[in-house]
């Protein structure tokens, strides 16, 4: 940040009385303007056993796979957020269950949560972000073509848990960009 | 957002291509500002029964009644701000347990996640933020005075829960201000 969003003056970077970090204040209108992490967050829908990726159309990492997932938006819930992701980006429709995983990926100030989901039909199909997808019996997840390690993560816990019939909620910090991921 | 943080003109609201939302979209360089849902994370520290509550000494809601919580920072886990923050305002040390509960704060553009924990010594204090921090019996627990609805809300699925002997994950959706709360 540069420019005072409010007033358009110059910022500087200080850390405000009373704080403990750096933060872009307004040097004409004083206003601190604070940034925090981002929520991302998506879900794992399951048919009779198969689960449903969506191979990305859009940057990062387009053409690599992934589960529906995508930005917060102010407004809504992340039950909310997971099943709207789901319908755009694989135009499916689910009932979102217990939450998966949280992993924070603090070299880009993101969260991402993601929840188990079923669907609520067989149909699916490629949203604008998509170029298609597909429903995946475990053996055909493209694990080397995951499009995120954040989302490699939650995929392997998910396939794992299954197995043993759980459904716990994991935590994992990515500290930094692994390979090009 | 009046002006472009990246080049100080004027910025307008309007749907981008491909998008599905109006955003703050600058009129000279382009770029389009997101906003998000800023995360609010704290915990339920317990010391032999007892729960630690802080009075806030900072607005909104000075005086009043609170867990330590606080507003995720970029580079930190969720886990790492619910123990920073219950250092800063009750200079309390915890190992940082289950997640109790997720409340989408849907007016206010936040999502207050909280956690269960165990102090790891009996010590506490008031930090800067508080005005006196206090070990609570569950009767002791000054329903009538705490600061937020939603923590009020995880205050008291904590105690619930704890009589069942059960920790299981709540998820609750604040729609509105309630009272002046």
């Amino acid at each position: 940040m540069k420019f005072c969003p409010d007033c358009g003056a110059a910022v500087e970077r200080r850390i405000p009385e009373g704080d403990q970090l750096p933060r872009d204040v307004c040097t004409a209108c004083g206003t601190v303007h604070y940034q925090n992490p981002r929520v991302v967050v998506g879900c794992v829908p399951e048919w009779q056993g198969r689960i449903l990726l969506c191979r990305r159309a859009i940057e990062p990492r387009r053409g690599y796979w992934t589960a529906p997932s995508g930005f917060l938006e102010i407004g809504e819930s992340l039950l909310a957020a997971a099943a709207r992701e789901t319908a755009e980006e694989a135009m499916a429709e689910v009932e979102v269950g217990s939450m998966l995983s949280v992993v924070n990926v603090l070299y880009a100030a993101q969260v991402h949560i993601m929840f188990r989901a079923r669907m609520r039909t067989a149909n699916h199909a490629a949203g604008v972000e998509s170029l298609e997808t597909r429903l995946c019996e475990e053996a055909e997840i493209p694990w080397d073509d995951i499009a995120f390690s954040s989302m490699r993560y939650s995929l392997e816990r998910y396939v794992e848990d299954r197995r043993r019939g759980d459904q716990p909620l994991h935590f994992y910090d990515l500290t930094q960009r692994q390979g090009h991921h």
